[in-house]
């Protein structure tokens, strides 16, 4: 998706989260999403040489920290404007979890889809009730169609991170880092659209600016780190990493935040998204998807500028096709497709 | 594993664990063995009717609770005896574990594995620095093999169920879960040879006698459930269940724990064992291998017993092969070979 979806959701389309947002997100969040436990491995700090907090958002709702963005945006709506629906045209963990986040507050969601979306996620959204409307593979054909279910329904467009409020409720999760933490030294998340790595660097900055603010992303979309050397957005143009979570570029916002406040950028190989995926589930037994292994992926890759150091990690989500993992060789083409 | 190792391990035979033999091997367990978190999951809790408590195993050392009593067993032998290293026959998660085991406490740990013993589990044992000796697959092949390493090295024979120590160190996980869940009222374990339930049965009696404690077992290997209705041992006879860890039968010692203090078994299928496990990964995000999941398809497939209740449930494991998994039809035939 490329910044230029921004136009449709023009309201809120230069305003940076505060401390004050991240807390008023914390509050909306409270008893409906999960506080997401953070696990620690022996094996892993040992092959790190850094002491690793892995929070585990695999294990929040809908199966992805998207559900913290999605949900705050849609309870930070007007009471009059929410109860007519959202839409997005999202198709991945921002789409499942804005419509479960609009079922359990009991209005609408529409979910455009590309025709060619993989069947288990037009399945997933559907399975949470959200209305599929299917439309042809492009990003004009998505924008128009979502622009005409807005006008039609009057429902409210969610960006997956071009919004505030997805901000704000993706930064809580630096708030429970810090808290659940000791001494956090170092925070690493994926890059892909910004949305989440602003929020970090945003709530990070205003409660523990000690704290490093790393980004990471797959080689194959490298937008984020090409972005930052060259000093202006150059989007990816249709990447084709294993990734699928990560093929989104900044806008202009996130590009803003993240210049100004991240520490680096760190990107990695598909063959190492591979083997930290496999790493991940076999020494911690945790389900997470190729882009959640990504930030890990970057740490390994890049050890020598973390050893010693205490980091967080996070763990984005755990939405995986369970019938084709990504190392299954004979279905490996079938997967990047 | 029939009862007839039993005499491998004769200075134990008949002893049956109490509270401070639960309380010593604690004890031995703190600082080594995780204390592994309880997780919950509203949409399994909802599918039940019951409240679920999962005391997440799979996160154990060496990836399953066998970790406990293995290690629990090596620590409580004579400093002179445990020196001279440890002898198994166990082909699963008990050899990988006490082979672990052996290694934190810098003793030799030799491991007799059959020659058809799935090539993962040869190198599980051999990546944690144990010796493996191969062996015709037959139980007498282990034992003369297992037999002969104890006379040449003196190593102590640690039998993976038929062992009070071990017993005790699998009885810890109910001294943990009645800290973690306040009001528990059910405790669900998979049974195989009995180690682990009659620890459960043995620590809650004393501690908490009002909590049931169920067994639950594939009804491809329902030893334990036709040996309680017959009120003799009736073991497996060569089991094809796809729940690779447990296939072994009760012992006389276990069996009579087991007859006097379980509130009953319950049997599943191994299409139940199967989507049982892949509702786990998909719900939970959590790697469980086949054994692992019994106890909650025990629960789902006979809910009207659990109806209402607070029941702790044990992930007992999470060591898969993650090349195959077990819901992939192409190589189902494969693995339950």
């Amino acid at each position: 998706m490329s910044p230029a979806t921004a136009p449709l959701a023009p309201s809120s389309a230069s305003v940076i989260p505060t401390l004050p947002d991240f807390q008023a997100a914390a509050a909306r969040l409270a008893g409906t999403a999960h506080r997401t436990p953070v696990q620690t491995s022996s094996s892993l700090d040992a092959l790190s040489g850094a002491t690793l907090f892995f929070k585990c958002e695999n294990f929040q709702k809908g199966g992805a920290y998207k559900f913290r963005g999605a949900f705050n945006a849609l309870r930070a709506l007007p009471i009059e404007q929410s109860t007519r629906g959202v839409v997005t045209h999202s198709s991945g963990n921002h789409a499942t979890c804005l419509t479960l986040a609009a079922r359990l507050l009991g209005v609408p969601a529409h979910i455009v889809l590309p025709r060619n979306a993989p069947r288990i996620k037009q399945r997933a959204v559907a399975d949470y009730g959200g209305h599929v409307t299917l439309c042809e593979p492009t990003l004009a054909a998505r924008q128009a169609e979502a622009s005409r279910i807005q006008a039609a329904t009057g429902a409210a467009f969610i960006h997956p991170y071009d919004d505030s409020q997805v901000i704000a409720g993706q930064g809580t999760i630096a708030l429970e880092m810090l808290e659940q933490v000791p001494n956090l030294e170092v925070l690493i998340a994926p890059v892909s659209g910004g949305g989440l790595l602003s929020g970090l660097c945003l709530a990070a900055k205003a409660l523990a600016p000690h704290v490093e603010v790393w980004g990471a992303e797959p080689a194959l979309a490298d937008d984020a780190f090409r972005s930052l050397q060259e000093g202006r957005l150059l989007p990816n143009l249709n990447p084709a990493t294993i990734a699928d979570g990560l093929r989104a570029s900044l806008s202009e916002r996130t590009f803003g935040v993240i210049r100004q406040h991240a520490r680096g950028i760190v990107t990695v190989s598909e063959e190492q998204i591979l083997s930290t995926m496999r790493l991940v589930w076999e020494r911690m037994k945790l389900v997470v998807e190729p882009s959640g292994v990504v930030p890990l992926a970057g740490l390994l890759a890049h050890a020598e500028k973390f050893r010693g150091r205490r980091v967080g990690i996070i763990l984005t989500g755990g939405n995986v096709d369970l019938d084709r993992l990504p190392w299954q060789p004979a279905i490996d083409s079938q997967q990047r497709g």
